[in-house]
């Protein structure tokens, strides 16, 4: 029984209106298995990185629970590495670098220790890796969730389309949820997507929150309204790895546990942005996620 | 005791993705005065309209418990019209003709029988007549509220924030609470708005909700998802008015029951963005009201 993440581990550099970073490390793998290591401790990783990538970087996920045997060093090759500075409104972003490196031949293997896998997620990544993931699972596990973005709806839609027909949750923004449907309204994109494989949908609105769909239910989460957004690189992987962090501990999928999983994801998502990279997610306590959980609580609750 | 609203009672024409109006009968007042006339049964307005207005609308108004007594008919004149064009998104739009009319010189007499006023709603208008308004009773409100929008923050900014000074609840899009601060964080915004003069400032965010400030607390409502936004003339008063006729109806303000109102004012608005103007108001039961609030409950219910 364990919770596999797939994605990516990286170098970001960073530009916000708050300051700028060199190289530190990120990646969707990275945000996603610190978040799911605050609710659960079998976690396993599959990513690739060069022979630059600091080993007291995979110590330290391994101090969170992260086990890292999936985790593939490339001699004589780089890590992946993004740059990127956000504008003024913190919502839209400029890549300013892109270099594939050890992702351009990316082939996730799966070690046999990994085969209990009971939970996946399929951190934002190229879909056919993702899908690869899946199919060299012996065992199809009780709950995967996919995180994707309009980059893979650009360049690969009728790959994403075919592994999106395997998950069991879709995690993605609004923007995309509408390019995705070709529908305006969030509800008739919804219903559209709900009909291309995943049972559950969730829509991130970023400062708006999140929705959760499925069948014709719908759950509104709020987002802790913040003074400061320090940097957003990494909260909807964050989100992602809280949600099925917290899905794993639970145990049982069901759309009231995902509720849950969805306010303790926008949690973690909320402290993410607090520092630039991955910075806050190395040592938050557990007083800290329950307060901020009582936040949450606090936000959203009126008697009726 | 009453609740008195003030503001336009005109013709709108409309266009939208879905279809074109004639003119058809709208304003801040019409609006907010039928959403308070679902939970409040004295209700007073002010207003002015020229001699082409119906009859007929004036004797619908008082079948919603709307005393018309301060509603000025100016012979030989024309009633307020404003013509506009949605986009695709709803959320942006064309004015097309604006015709002020009888609004030029609108002196907002206040009728005696109105002096018992408890609750004040200040609907869309120029802040100098809405200050004029207070001015004028005899007795302090228990309640005002305030509803503007950025086309009095861009031309008369001083009366607007004179006004502001003298009110308990603003309300006012995030566009708009960005641009009267100054600050791209609703929470900094927020902070800034509540040194201006109201105890409780209500951010409207559309499709994505509101947001309800007062000293350290905040409360996030939710949007009901919709399939279809038909017409989006009229949410805001309409939200505004449902929010002070329930706040009217319960008869205490404190920050629980305008989380109430903020979901009843919600409710009422997710109404009347389902037909052109006013119509879908007209002939609301309590049992539909009633089965939108419990779908705003489910929407946004967890337990944690």
């Amino acid at each position: 029984m364990s919770l596999l993440v797939i994605g990516t581990v990286a170098f970001d550099a960073i530009e916000t209106p708050f300051g700028k970073t060199d190289k530190i490390v990120g990646g969707s793998a990275t945000f996603a298995s610190l978040g799911a290591s605050y609710f659960y401790d079998k976690i396993k990783i599959v990513a690739v990185v060069g022979d630059d990538f600091p080993q007291h970087e995979i110590e330290d996920l391994q101090n969170h629970n992260v086990n890292t045997e999936g985790l593939q060093i490339k001699q004589g090759e780089k890590s992946f590495f993004w740059s990127g500075r956000y504008h003024n409104d913190m919502n839209s972003r400029d890549t300013l670098v892109t270099e594939l490196n050890v992702l351009e031949a990316f082939d996730p293997i799966i070690p046999d220790s990994y085969q209990d896998c009971e939970y996946l997620m399929l951190g934002n990544l190229s879909p056919q890796v993702q899908q690869t993931v899946i199919n060299r699972l012996k065992n199809r596990p009780k709950l995967i969730v996919m995180d994707t973005m309009n980059f893979w709806m650009d360049i690969a839609l009728d790959e994403l389309l075919k592994t999106i027909q395997m998950v069991d949750v879709l995690t993605i923004n609004d923007a995309e949820a509408r390019q995705l449907s070709g529908e305006f309204s969030l509800v008739k994109a919804a219903r559209k997507i709900l009909t291309m494989g995943p049972k559950y949908l969730i829509i991130k609105k970023g400062e708006h929150g999140a929705l959760l769909f499925h069948e014709n239910q719908i759950f509104s989460a709020p987002a802790l309204p913040l003074a400061e957004v320090f940097d957003p690189t990494g909260a909807g992987d964050t989100f992602a790895g809280g949600f099925i962090g917290y899905m794993a501990k639970v145990g049982t999928v069901n759309f009231n546990n995902m509720k849950n999983a969805i306010i303790f994801g926008s949690a973690l998502a909320s402290f993410c942005v607090e520092k630039f990279g991955s910075e806050r997610l190395r040592n938050l306590s557990e007083e800290e996620i329950a307060n901020r959980i009582q936040e949450f609580v606090g936000l959203a609750k009126f008697e009726l």
